[in-house]
């Protein structure tokens, strides 16, 4: 890897947000949630989390790989179970759903730590969802069509998200935290390396300016004869 | 017809901005058209341009025609063809391409007329419509992926649109001049009657409150004995 590179992953990762993140209620177009991924990767989203079933999550997984090299994709059964622990760490719960109550989508406050639930492609957010919710939001539509496709929402309400947390400042300092930080950089840089130390049960070692081991030489004698540090994963 | 159906497409034609529109530079992938004709439409833009090929826009055309029937999607053969009209008319053109002069898209003025040029799937705006452009605009990203679908890129630029033409008050007139609104409610509400018009020559009759013929079977017979009002189609 090259310095230039190794810099560019430092970047990213230094706006990731870790308090802003998206929740898909059944979504089950691949292409819908490949496209959603990616804009979620544009506003610094490090980690999202799609409730389907095992069997559409697959099929996801398996033709859109590419999308998920630096977004961490997670999969829950239900829209219960990936709301509640969200929401027991404090995040509001952003729906995207028309009601009575509903508000225009830029009257909400992204820069809290905040969850954006995604709709399914036609019955959109399920009753489950709603209930969840702590505000109903929409964009406004000034034509005949009733619903915009679910990507093209997504994106719309992530650049009213990235637009908040810049004026906010929330790009201009590191959000991770240490241990984040460098795990992922590492996983990052070092994809095949990282995945043997997990299944090794041992620490990542360090990186040097180039995003390579300071000392691999050393790195892989102390592997062999078991005085690497060890980890469990 | 429903009374309140043929209000609804009345507000929905005095949202319409005939002052702004989209045209795509080789976008050729039929569910990136119909996701940006679904997105226009929400806009109020009533009419949109595609240069591309015919073949490919014939295959659009077959497989995405529920998207088109509330906004006009008009096929020029390159990109050139579809922004020197609108450029004569006085029309700037916001192209979508990242260069060392390009600014956030934000820092646009949509309140003007508007082109917003979108470029094609891999290749973005081409050299030529990068040329015509009077300003390249960008969509801040934070992440890795170094560019956004075509369709979420369309949803979050005519987001702001929208919002500046709201604030200006642009959605609470009609802007559209009585003729081009009186032919587009007729074929809106009578899609196969204006058809027939326009096959045979004959000017649309008037319409009551439900969308209906004001008097229908005068109509019929007017058009048997030749005597109904002409038009040159």
């Amino acid at each position: 890897m090259t310095a230039a590179r190794f810099q560019r992953l430092r970047q990213v990762l230094e706006c990731r947000q870790p308090d802003l993140t998206i929740v898909t209620d059944n979504v089950h177009k691949v292409r819908n949630l490949s496209a959603i991924v990616r804009t979620a990767d544009a506003a610094g989203i490090g980690t999202m989390y799609c409730a389907m079933p095992d069997k559409d999550y697959k099929a996801f997984k398996g033709t859109a790989m590419g999308s998920h090299s630096w977004v961490s994709v997670q999969r829950q059964p239900d829209v219960s179970a990936a709301l509640r622990p969200l929401k027991a760490k404090g995040y509001q719960v952003l729906a995207t759903h028309l009601a009575d109550d509903s508000v225009d989508f830029r009257e909400a406050d992204y820069t809290r730590p905040t969850v954006i639930l995604l709709g399914a492609e036609k019955l959109g957010v399920s009753a489950a969802g709603c209930e969840l919710a702590d505000m109903h939001i929409t964009i406004p539509m000034r034509g005949m069509v009733q619903s915009f496709n679910v990507s093209v929402a997504a994106g719309i309400i992530l650049a009213e998200a990235e637009r908040q947390r810049q004026l906010a400042g929330l790009y201009s300092e590191r959000r991770l935290d240490d241990q984040a930080y460098h795990r992922t950089l590492f996983e990052w840089a070092q994809p095949k390396l990282s995945e043997y130390c997990r299944e090794s049960g041992l620490a990542y070692p360090a990186l040097n300016e180039d995003g390579e081991l300071v000392d691999g030489l050393a790195w892989q004698h102390a592997v062999r004869d078991g005085s690497a540090t060890t980890f469990d994963w």
